[in-house]
Order: structure tokens, then C-alpha cells, then sequence
């Protein structure tokens, strides 16, 4: 069945599939000085936003995505105080993490502040926390920001960014992963979003290489669903300073004093299991 | 973007989302007396076969499914020697039963035919294990045969179907699990491709409700990707007839004979886990 003029597609190349929502109205569209930001009301995933033609975010789904960052590696880390989001500009991600208590600060360093300007208008739910004195919301390059912090100085940086193509390609390198080691504090961990295992093993084995070779010693990968994004199977990997990554806070999950959607301790012991042909072609 | 003629979409109602991979070519179409069925050569997903429209399987991601609704349910069974698959006409399902050397007897009831005959001819790797001694092919109505099927003669019922629309709705109904509650042997499990839990909720809500009244007395359901289906991620539910389900012959599957692509273990451990809106949903 052919698609008419009322949907928006996304073409993903290397599986040669798209995946399309039916919109009723294109709301805003802008050309930043760093990309082309579209916004649109979809018939059943409710606000969308686009950028230079890939789906970030909609309001139906984002919760897989915002609580699967976050969560994961903050229970995994026994006493987070300092979080740095490199990316992140909805701020879905910042207010996952001002959920917790223990965390004193968290800043936010998106180099487009009109992703953020267009989720405060059009997402104001995920920008909730933007107004919590522990957050800082710092719009600047994200590699320059981690290249110039305090060394030990962060207990746990999130990498919440586009595909490692164009602006955001430094972000999935050597160098950058090396100053992220040093900006560290000891027990530090790092979590970037890593795509999808089931189409891009080969941008996973080469951020498994590139983490290895700067200085971590454990990495993981954790899965969760995502219908907007290709295959609608998404990935994050956490990598670890100087220990390796085993349990979590899991009495702390238990008691949390926040609701999550997606995440729970189930979810958390279960995220981690990779397939065989994962674990195949990261051993190799 | 708009997608041109070289593609084949599926829409989705229930989301108003659609998915589409690029097609090289046709290579048939055929009205059987059950509903039209239609074979592609896509880009980069394979072979894929469609019936009444919905995308059945990929020779890309079939993997996912095949693997996820034979395994986990076979290696949580003590004993399972005779196996009866209710659908699965593309023969996928047949082949990871019998790759288990326990198994007697593995019967596939398909009512269409016409459904096996072409995965004969265009997914022959599906239908390697269609001449093994212990397999028996049946073309036939799988709720009939059960209704005959001598009381406590199976140790696993496996319904393979398409959606609870149409000629497979009666496969999801409490006097269809009646019949099965009888027909399976003291320990025995049923298995049933069970939608996806992001969209589907009602239809899993109203699954549990008619299984809990059919006798069955412990229900899970596990979750894996999928790419070809709504939503990418799809579940399927084990109901047990008379006894907790808990754990599985995990030593089994550390020594297991044969290879797999996404089954192991871990996933098997994993799987099971269900998110926060899943279990409130289902408790409610």
C-alpha cells in the first residue's frame, strides 16, 4: 500500500526499510546553524521531532529511550553526584537524572540550543527539570566542554547524541573517549547511546575498540525497544573507568521514589543479555 | 521523504505508523482459498512473504521469532517428546523443534496449503527439517485437530498464527485453550505469539484473561526484537497447565548441539523480564 502526502518517512540506508507516522501538521521546520530541525503533530505518536530527516523524538515512545540512558547507569554507579549530558538537548535525559536525590549536579552541554528552544515549546514535559537549581544547561561543544573539565572531576557522563555521522561523529572516537577517562572520578562511568545491534555491529565493535583502547576497563551493552528509531531495537553501552560493571543499586531501584514506565528492576538484571550473534561479533 | 513504487509498506492502524522495505521485484501473488498471499525479493531483508497484506517473515529477521518461540518454551519443559505447532506453515517454527533431539514427534497443523508449498520453494532453508522421520505435516483446522486430539497427548502446544483477526481468532479464545488445557500431558506448556506489548495490551490483557479461565495456572510472556512487525518489538506467552513456571534446563542450553542467532542463556534468563506499564497493566 503506497503512502500518501499525509505521512512522514524516515530511510534508513543500510537496511533499505523506512519507517513512517501519520501526521496531521507540520508544525514548525528551521535551518540551524547546525541542522535542519522539523516538528510535527503525528496522528498517534503525538509531537515529533525531526532532525536533517532523522526521527528523534516522539512524545508516545521517548520514555524507552530517556529512561534506558539514564537509569541503568546511575543504579549501576554506587553514589552519583556529578552527571554530565553531552548532547541531550530535548532535556528528556536531564530530567530522568534529576530524578534522583543523590545527584547534585547535572549539566547539560548541547551544542544547538534550538533543539532546546523548540522542546521547551513544543515537548515543555520532558524540560521540567530545566528549572531545578542542580541543573545547568550549557549550550557549547560538548568535546571542547569534557576536553577543558577538571580532571576526576564527574562520576558519571551520558552521551545522548545523533549518529556518529556528521556533527556528532567526534563524539564515538578515541581522543574523545580519552578525555572522558580523565574527566573521571574514580568508579566513573560513561554511557553513550549505541544504535542498533541488529544493523550497526560495525559502529558497535569500533566504539568497543576506540573504549578499550582509551583506558576503559568493562564496557556493556544494554537493549530496549524503540519503534521510531530503525529496527525499532535500540542499544546503550556503558563503559567503566577502573572496575568492572557487576549488580546494581538494586534495593534503591525498589524503593525509588519516582515513577518509570519502561525501567524497573527486572528490566535492569535483564537489559544487559546480549544475543548470540552480539556477543559473537564483539569477542571477534 | 516520500517512498516510491519500489517499496512495499504495511500500515498499522492501531499506531498510524507504517513499515516499508524496498523491493527489487515481485516473484508472486496468489489468492488461496483463505486469504492472498504475496512473495517479494526486497533490497536487503531477503525474501519476504505477505498475506492479506501484513508481513509474515523476512529470510533477514525470521531468526528473531523462530528462535524466541521455540526455544525458550522447549528448554523450560523438563521432557517435552511430542510437540504440536498450530500454524507455522512456513516451516520455521518445525525446524527449531526438531533441532532439539528429545523431541518424538513435532506435528504442524497449517489450514493453508498454499502457505507451506511456497515456503517450499521460495525459503527452503525453513523447510530443511520438513522431512525429518519425526515430522508430520498437516493441512488442516489446528482448532479442530485439537478438539480430536486424544486428552494428555502433547507436553507442548506451540500456536504459530497471525493476528487474533480473521481466520486466526478463534486461536485466541478461551474454549480454543480449553481444548489445549486437555490435550496437553500433566507438565505441559502452550506457547502463542502474543503482539506487541507497546500497542497491543488489550488484546495480551483479554489472552491472559481467557488462558487463567481455561485452567492454565501460571502465564509469561517473553519479548524480543523484530523489525518486520509493528512496533519492532513482539512478545510471545507461555501458559503452564499445572504447575509454576520456573526456570528452565539452563545446563541443556549451555551444551546444546546446535547453533542459534539470537537465543542463548542469557536471553533466555533475560527475556522474561517485563517492563513497569506491561506488569501494572496486567495485574490490573
Amino acid at each position: 500500500m503506497a503512502l500518501d502526502n499525509n505521512w512522514f518517512s524516515e530511510i534508513c540506508e543500510e537496511s533499505a526499510t523506512a519507517f513512517s507516522l501519520q501526521v496531521s501538521e507540520k508544525l514548525h521546520e528551521e535551518q540551524t546553524p547546525y541542522q535542519k530541525i522539523e516538528i510535527y503533530e503525528t496522528k498517534k505518536f503525538g509531537t515529533l521531532m525531526v532532525i536533517d530527516g532523522f526521527i528523534m523524538l516522539s512524545d508516545r515512545d521517548n520514555f524507552l529511550y530517556h529512561e534506558m540512558i539514564a537509569h541503568p547507569v546511575i543504579f549501576t554507579h554506587a553514589n552519583p553526584e556529578q552527571v554530565l549530558i553531552i548532547g541531550g538537548g530535548d532535556c528528556g535525559t536531564l530530567r530522568e537524572v534529576l530524578r534522583h536525590d543523590g545527584v547534585k549536579k547535572a549539566s547539560q552541554v548541547e551544542i544547538d540550543e534550538r533543539v532546546t528552544r523548540l522542546s521547551e515549546q513544543y515537548f515543555p514535559e520532558l524540560c521540567s527539570a530545566n528549572h531545578d537549581p542542580r541543573a545547568e544547561i550549557v549550550f557549547s561543544d560538548g568535546i571542547k566542554w569534557v576536553h577543558d573539565a577538571e580532571p576526576q572531576s564527574l562520576d558519571i557522563i551520558i552521551i545522548d547524541s545523533t549518529d556518529p555521522i556528521g556533527p556528532a561523529e567526534g563524539l564515538f572516537s578515541a581522543p574523545f573517549y580519552k578525555q572522558c577517562h580523565r574527566a573521571l572520578k574514580p568508579n566513573g562511568l560513561l554511557v553513550q547511546q549505541s544504535e542498533s545491534p541488529l544493523i550497526h555491529m560495525r559502529i558497535l565493535k569500533d566504539m568497543y575498540k576506540a573504549m578499550r583502547g582509551s583506558g576503559f576497563i568493562d564496557i556493556k551493552t544494554l537493549g530496549f525497544p524503540q519503534p521510531v528509531y530503525p529496527t525499532g531495537w535500540w542499544s546503550a553501552t556503558i563503559a567503566s573507568k577502573d572496575k568492572p560493571i557487576a549488580g546494581f543499586r538494586e534495593q534503591d531501584v525498589l524503593k525509588k521514589k519516582f515513577e518509570t514506565q519502561y525501567y524497573n528492576a527486572q528490566i535492569h538484571r535483564a537489559c544487559f543479555a546480549m544475543p548470540e550473534f552480539f556477543q559473537r561479533q564483539i569477542r571477534s
